[in-house]
C-alpha cells in the first residue's frame, strides 16, 4: 500500500511526463500550459487510490488517472471560455493567453488526448472502463448545461440544484474512483461504494467551491472572488438564502444580484451580509461536513474496510479536504 | 455483399435511430439538428464498405460508422464557430440557431457520444479501433490549427498546404476506411490498402471543396460560396495560382483578397477571371483526378481485388465523387 503522499507525488510525475507533439505550437502550447499549471491533482489520486486498494501495481493505472485530469483540465478550459474568466489557478486563461479559436480547438484536442491515454490500458479492461469514462464525460456536459441554464433561471430549487453538480462536478470524482476500482479489480459491490464515496466528496467540494467564491479570498483561489455573482450562477448559498429570507430580504438580495452600477467587491460585501445574517455560512458548513460524512461511511462500507492500511490514502484525502481553503 | 444503395440506406437507418436524452434540451438538440440536418455520409459508408469486404454482417460495424460520422459533424460544429461561418448545409449553424456556448458545449458533448457509440464494438475489437479513432481525431485538430494557422502566413507551399489536408480532411476518410477494415478482420496489407484509398479520396475530396468554394453555386453547396476567400483561407486553387502568376497578376491577387471595400461575390468574380487565365480549374480537376485514380489503385491492391463484387461499392462511390458538384 502506498500512502496518500507516494500516490501524490506518482500522480504528478505521471502528468508531468505526458509528452505531446511539438507541432502545431499553437494546438499543444495551451495543452501543456493548462495540465502543468499546477491543479490539486485530487481526481487522478482517487483514481490510483481506489485502484491501490485492490492492486498493488500502481504504475499501471497511471494513464487512466492522467485521463482523468486530463479531461478535467479541457472541461476548465472550455469552462473558462463560456464563462469568460480571465484567470485561472493564478495564470491567464487559456483563451485570454492565446485567443478563442486556439482556446476551443486545443480544448477539443485535450479531450482526445485524454481518451489517447486510455488506451495504454490492458485492453480486458478497456471496455468497463470506456463506459464509465464515456460516462463522467458526458455527465460533466450535462451538468455545464444546466449551469447555464440556471443562469436565466430565477426559481432553482435546492433538489435541482443538487442534480445539477451530481452531473457538473460530483460524476468526475465518482467516474474516477470507479475507473480506478474496476482496473484494480473490485468487485461490483466495491466500486459501487467508490462510486458513493467520489460522489458525495463531490458533492462537498462544490459546496465548497460555491463558499470560497463568497468567503475565500483572491490569494488563497489563485481566481477573483465573486466569480458566482458575477455571471448570476445559482449556487447552494444563494438558493439557501432565498429561501430562508423573507420577502424584504430577499428582494434586497436579487437588487443586489441584479445591480450592475456598483462595484463586484461592493455587491460581494452586501451579499456576504446578508448570508451571515440568515447564518447560511454555518448552514453550508454543516451541510459539507454532511457529504464528507457520506463520503467517510462509503469507505467504511468496503469489503477491506477493516484492513486500515488500505483505506488510509482515501480517508487522509478526506479528512485534508475538511480543512479546504483554495 | 450489399450494393452501394444498401449500405447507404443501413447507414442512414443506423444514424437516424441513435437517440438521445431529451434533457438538458439546449445540449441535445443542438445534436439531433445536426447530425438528422443531412449531409452525405461518405465517411460513415466507407466505414461500412470496407468493413463489407471482409465480413458479411454489417449491422455490427454501424455503431462504428456512426461514431465516425457524429466526429465529423462534431468538428463541422466547432469549425463554424471558429469560421463564423452563418450557414451549413442551408440550415443556420448551431451558433446563429442557438448561441455560442450551446454550440461550443453541445459539440464537445456530440464528441464524447461518437465515443459512446465505440462501446457497442466487440470488446476484443475495441484497442484496435479506439486507436484508429483517437489517431483520426488527433490528426483532424491538427490539420485545423494549420489551416487557422495559414490564414495568417503568406507563403505557403504547395506540400505544407497537402500536410494540412492530409490531417485536417483525408485522415479522417483514412481512418474510417481502416476502422472497417480492423473491424472486418481484413490482414494489416489491406487494412494499409484501405487507409490509402481513404486518403486518396480525401485529397480528392478536399481539393473539390476548394474548387465548388469558386466554382459551385449557393444553390449546390447549401451554403454561400466564396467562404475561403472570405476567410483568408489558403486553397490548392490559390496556393497554385500565386505559383503561376507572374509578378503583375500575383499582385492584382492579393490586393483583390485584402480587398475588404467591394463585395465578396465582386472579389470572387476577380479572382475567377485569374483563375481562368492561369487555367487552374483545369490544373485542379487534373489533381483531383490524379487521387481518385491512386484511390481506384489502392482498390485494386487489395488481396481480393479479383472479387469484383466485393470491391464494387467502393469504385461505385469513387465514380459518383467524379462528379461530384454539392
Amino acid at each position: 500500500m502506498l500512502s496518500k503522499e507516494s500516490i501524490d507525488t506518482l500522480v504528478e510525475n505521471y502528468i508531468s511526463s505526458v509528452e505531446f507533439p511539438a507541432a502545431p505550437e499553437k494546438l499543444y502550447a495551451p495543452i501543456k500550459y493548462s495540465l502543468r499549471g499546477g491543479g490539486k491533482r485530487l481526481r487522478p489520486a482517487i483514481v490510483a487510490m481506489a485502484y491501490n486498494i485492490f492492486a498493488d501495481d500502481v504504475q499501471r493505472v497511471l494513464p487512466c488517472a492522467a485521463a482523468v485530469e486530463m479531461f478535467h483540465t479541457f472541461t476548465l478550459l472550455h469552462d473558462d471560455i463560456m464563462d469568460n474568466a480571465d484567470v485561472r489557478r493564478g495564470m491567464p486563461t487559456v483563451h485570454r493567453k492565446w485567443d478563442h479559436n486556439t482556446a476551443l480547438l486545443s480544448g477539443d484536442a485535450m479531450m482526445i488526448c485524454s481518451y489517447g491515454l486510455l488506451e495504454k490500458m490492458p485492453a480486458t479492461l478497456l471496455p468497463a472502463i470506456l463506459h464509465e469514462f464515456n460516462r463522467l464525460a458526458i455527465e460533466v456536459c450535462e451538468g455545464q448545461q444546466y449551469d447555464m441554464d440556471f443562469e436565466a433561471q430565477e426559481d432553482v430549487t435546492l433538489d435541482e440544484y443538487m442534480e445539477m453538480i451530481r452531473l457538473k462536478t460530483a460524476a468526475l470524482f465518482a467516474g474516477a474512483a470507479r475507473i480506478g476500482a474496476l482496473a484494480g479489480g473490485a468487485s461490483d459491490a466495491d466500486a459501487d461504494a467508490l462510486y458513493r464515496f467520489g460522489q458525495q466528496l463531490g458533492f462537498a467540494y462544490q459546496l465548497q467551491d460555491d463558499y470560497l467564491d463568497i468567503y475565500g479570498t483572491e490569494q488563497m483561489l489563485g481566481k477573483k472572488i465573486g466569480g458566482d455573482v458575477a455571471e448570476n450562477k445559482k449556487t447552494f448559498l444563494l438558493i439557501s438564502a432565498l429561501r430562508e429570507a423573507g420577502d424584504a430580504t430577499r428582494r434586497a438580495m436579487m437588487a443586489t444580484l441584479r445591480d450592475t452600477s456598483h462595484s463586484l467587491d461592493q455587491r460581494i460585501g452586501r451579499i456576504r451580509t446578508i448570508y451571515d445574517s440568515l447564518d447560511i455560512p454555518e448552514v453550508t458548513l454543516a451541510a459539507i461536513g454532511s457529504h464528507l460524512d457520506k463520503a467517510g461511511a462509503a469507505i467504511e462500507s468496503l469489503s477491506v474496510a477493516a484492513v486500515t492500511d488500505k483505506t488510509a490514502p482515501l480517508k487522509n484525502l478526506l479528512a485534508a479536504l475538511r480543512n479546504r481553503n483554495k
